[in-house]
């Protein structure tokens, strides 16, 4: 059997905000049947993930590039890769059989042909929506859990800030904060998104960094007492004003800087005044650095889901037609939570 | 016994690069009998550190002054306090008696009359002279070791890269790590400094920075395979060339950045890609929070120092006059090791 299989990918190198005309949607007729021998594995591709790192692989250049497979570069026309959810259509690789249902490293279109050695593993949803392997039992909770709690360090009562804080990272890191004890504020795009992270989300309070003119005295009003942990989501202005506003042995754990993303000139230039004498650590780090926290992790969210206590925020588009705007619309913030798309009903 | 007690002062804050004339030489006269009933000690200072750090309490404003004691802010007209080697010439206090050697805060001055709750111990010379308690047996020794150690927490073979690597800390670091297995190369200001820490100080390479127009290709060359560990004394282009130049879980032990000390505008901004895809570790630190390592510290260090294997460089004026051109040639790259101003002759 034969199907026409769509995928996404970039026309030119996109070293500046992304466009929805920067991408193109390429189809290709593709076997469902594998050849003779062969040990790749075709799936139809259910979720697929859209997250703003991703912009770093379509630039023409990227210095990081080879530090990281999560910075390997996308070449014009090539298909983009990225974590998702699938079912096996045919296998010719023995630990996978037709009907599976799988996570990993998937196209950005209606099928993936998994070859030897990509990242592909079998999953049970235990009763959640399968949207949630790339959300809050996927990456995304990971990066969250990982980065609060390796990186961050939390004691019970301190005090949390959180940028991006209605983002697929953000909105998780200050509901575990919560549960753990901290006192929590998150800073995010709209108001709409601040009345969510107050009233649904169970911060302590949050506020709309765009009715800021002075983001240093907006966390000094926040944060009379300072703030011990700071997850960073967005880099520059709000990093260098955090910074300002932290306590002795503070940390700043680095997750993303999507502010500077897509502008080259936009940097934070923290006072390092301020990190020498508050002694404050800050570091980058990546959820696939932390899978030793996977089993910790899955269980204490899965606990957390099943009492209610926390609450995944998704926001899902339909169709492969449906990425470029879904990816464009998370530099215009867009977004609510976590960026899904969903490539087909099952 | 009544004598005159000069010290020095600034007539205003100073918020750019020091200027002798913004310190003056005050005297008053000083009663060397203590009060009946009185517990405090007088002291003769013999030598007197002079720091960069200091700068930063000169300032009219410091937004990190309430975060340390070393960032106290000194008001015109007051004392300037600093750690400094003494012989206690009265004591009320029966801990301390008259002859006693002690390292202390003192006054950049004559004497110093240590109030209760002062710093002051006695200390045992153990051979060496009486002015390494303030540079390789005291601050600027910890400092490299605490920072090196505890904060760069160096692997045999790693790669490590000193700023002002002939300065007061620096080149004790390089010299720390090329004795604990390193490979290791210092930048510094001139011609004279880079042979001595590639002569002198067995440093495995060394720079002159006011050579170089990209220090990022700078680094690129002496660093072909990266920079493991990053000891920064100077913040600026040269943090941003060595976050770029830096190994995936690279470290970054932040000690000063006197390049940003007298210039309110210089800030380094290192790219953040990098920061988060090499997972970097980058800490703020002072010395005075790693005492737990001062036992292990001054062993290793009289070991190295009877044995040859640690070459302490000093440069000393002398007199209490000295005090400002001292200083402020520190920003101007007048001292080769560490700056000690020797009160008197004993």
């Amino acid at each position: 059997m034969e199907v026409t299989n769509r995928f996404i990918t970039i026309k030119n190198p996109v070293d500046a905000a992304p466009r929805e005309s920067d991408f193109e949607t390429k189809a290709e007729a593709l076997s469902l049947k594998l050849e003779p021998g062969s040990i790749d594995i075709i799936v139809k591709n259910l979720y697929v993930s859209i997250d703003p790192y991703q912009i770093n692989r379509l630039k023409s250049h990227s210095s990081s590039q080879s530090a990281s497979s999560f910075a390997v570069r996308i070449i014009p026309g090539d298909t983009i890769d990225a974590s998702g959810v699938a079912r096996v259509v045919a296998s010719g690789n023995p630990e996978f059989e037709k009907g599976d249902l799988v996570v990993g490293l998937l196209a950005w279109g209606d099928y993936t042909v998994v070859k030897p050695g990509g990242m592909l593993r079998k999953f049970d949803p235990m009763g959640f929506p399968l949207s949630y392997q790339v959300g809050i039992l996927g990456f995304s909770g990971l990066t969250a859990y990982a980065g609060l709690f390796e990186i961050g360090k939390p004691k019970k009562g301190e005090k949390v800030f959180v940028s991006a804080a209605s983002g697929s990272v953000g909105h998780l890191v200050g509901q575990y904060a919560k549960l753990f004890g901290c006192y929590v504020v998150g800073s995010a795009g709209s108001k709409e998104k601040v009345t969510l992270l107050k009233d649904k989300l169970g911060f302590d309070d949050a506020f709309n960094y765009k009715e800021e003119t002075d983001l240093k005295a907006a966390l000094k009003r926040y944060f009379p007492d300072g703030i011990d942990i700071y997850f960073d989501n967005v880099g520059a202005e709000m990093q260098e004003a955090a910074i300002a506003n932290m306590n002795t042995y503070g940390r700043v754990a680095v997750c993303g800087v999507i502010s500077e993303y897509t502008d080259g000139k936009k940097r934070a230039a923290p006072e390092m005044l301020d990190v020498i004498y508050k002694r404050i650590k800050f570091q980058g780090f990546l959820a696939a650095d932390h899978l030793n926290l996977y089993q910790d992790f899955i269980s204490t969210t899965c606990n957390h889901l099943r009492s209610g206590a926390i609450y995944p925020l998704e926001d899902i588009s339909d169709g492969v037609e449906s990425i470029p705007s879904a990816f464009t619309g998370l530099f215009q913030g867009g977004n609510i939570g976590k960026k899904v798309v969903r490539i087909t009903e099952e």
